[in-house]
């Protein structure tokens, strides 16, 4: 019964890439919550689906809450479909239980183009696997690939590690600010200076914009010397002005990448995306371990202090 | 020759361990440097002090930087030390690379307690090998309860969770706070709260004392039920005000505790070990899995579309 079971699974598994292929909006939805919830299903999903990815440019957008990045990320989708373009959007909330309600809210803006049969838009939050989302996301925007989007667009809320890390997954990397950024907290200026391949101080009809510029500017002056200096654009979202220049500036790093380091950039992300399979697989296999019988054992002897830990910890990987 | 190294190294070991048992100083520092870098003879180190543990009572300090938490630990060092006790001092900067200054400077005050015989303090920062601070610390703390140490008192910065965490794996655990406390940003208050056996309003003269424990007890009072409610001490430790009143309440959740909570509290401290020590051997496994040269092999695999990365990832542990 299990291998019937699994061959159902693979079935629907096949069909449901099938028509992601086709670019079923249905499907592309499921697939995506295949991966978000990071079932069974998800290795065999992107098993068949890789072959057909590496068509679509990825551009991520970062920026504390409020910056206006989902406005922005609403202009781009505009400019985009401007010219034709398809265009599949991810907006990554790793916050999602804290700030629900807020970050919806924005969401609501970019159901703009929810009419629109050529643009998709799908927010994720935290699946329940290993990995999390550093891992769900490239599979993603694998779909959305695969789905035959020119572009996918990956909008996060930049406030920790992991959140810099998912939106520098991408081939070009927008870190969104506003005038007054950089007068509170340094900490995680050098994580965004990191990943930023262009900067937009959005809001810019507010007091205190040049001064955010000119601060910008001295810190890439101060960072070390790189082939790519990245470009500070000034936006106000809410009435699109900046929006071309954006778009330039987005262009202009797109271009300098195809160059030669797109290639390399993509390996230095499937190097650690593998890595992070790896550690997630291996993961599981210490969460497998741990569950077993043998682990209250071992747990009760530490404490009556016949074995130390580390020797527990060895007792129980042998036998895996 | 291998062999003959590692005899020797155990060699090693067993002579440190055995001085550390003499309550020797000088051993307990090098041996506390043996486990903060994650050494090879940290097990064996660990395997042999194990049997010596369990005496020690264990106090976490946590609090954000600036909140006096130092000033306070070396207050009821001295009044520890008038009850006869030998106390034992961990003071954990997983910021260290940060904010490396600011610290430093609040341990040369504990230093008051530098040429008394009966207190061992030492600071430890990020060692390099996985498991981190959070592995780290017990064997600390294991050090100084082998050696004799009746208190072994852990005070961190508690700015982040892993910095919860670790004051939190302690018997006793002290959340220092500031009037004016809660004012800001709600982040990390359910994680405090979840910790804290004891809450102090350290610089208890300030403006604002009174609404920073009146919110406390409304949070308190909000939260779900519990054998134990966390009192609320005022305290200035610049003048040593409120020292006897802190003791008393840790000597009254430690009276609470051996009621039987304590075993229960131990046993799930050693479960949160035992599964972090099982995770970082095989994150370790991870390292070198993904150093191999099939690991460039397979990337350069995925990149040419040929394999997709999660048959890579099963191709790589396939082999381990």
């Amino acid at each position: 019964m299990p291998v019937e079971a699994s061959e159902a699974s693979a079935d629907r598994v096949g069909d449901l890439v099938a028509r992601v292929l086709d670019a079923d909006r249905g499907a592309v939805a499921r697939l995506i919550s295949v991966v978000e919830s990071g079932g069974a299903e998800e290795p065999a999903a992107v098993a068949r689906l890789y072959p057909h990815t590496g068509h679509a440019y990825t551009v991520g957008l970062t920026g504390a809450p409020g910056s206006g990045k989902s406005t922005l990320t609403d202009r781009l989708i505009a400019r985009l479909r401007r010219d034709g373009a398809r265009v599949g959007v991810l907006a990554i909330d790793p916050t999602s239980p804290f700030t629900g309600g807020a970050i919806l809210g924005d969401r609501v803006r970019m159901q703009d183009h929810a009419t629109d049969e050529e643009v998709f838009i799908r927010s994720m939050a935290t699946r329940g696997h290993l990995g999390g989302l550093a891992l769900a996301t490239p599979q993603a925007i694998r779909i959305l690939d695969a789905a035959g989007n020119d572009w996918v667009l990956v909008e996060t809320v930049g406030v920790g590690q992991v959140e810099v890390e998912i939106a520098g997954a991408t081939d070009t990397t927008i870190v969104v600010v506003n005038p007054g950024w950089g007068d509170g907290v340094q900490a995680n200026k050098a994580g965004l200076l990191e990943i930023a391949d262009v900067f937009v101080v959005n809001k810019a009809d507010r007091a205190g914009v040049d001064d955010t510029v000119r601060d910008l500017t001295q810190m890439l002056e101060l960072s070390p010397a790189r082939a790519w200096v990245p470009p500070i654009v000034q936006t106000i979202a809410t009435d699109g002005a900046g929006t071309d220049e954006l778009l330039a500036a987005i262009e202009s790093h797109r271009a300098h990448l195809d160059g030669g380091g797109l290639h390399d950039r993509r390996r230095a992300r499937v190097r650690d995306e593998l890595r992070a399979i790896v550690l997630a697989r291996l993961a599981e296999r210490a969460a497998d371990v741990c569950g077993e019988r043998a682990f209250d054992d071992l747990v009760a002897r530490i404490q009556a202090r016949t074995i130390d830990p580390y020797a527990a910890a060895d007792v129980l990987l042998q036998h895996e």
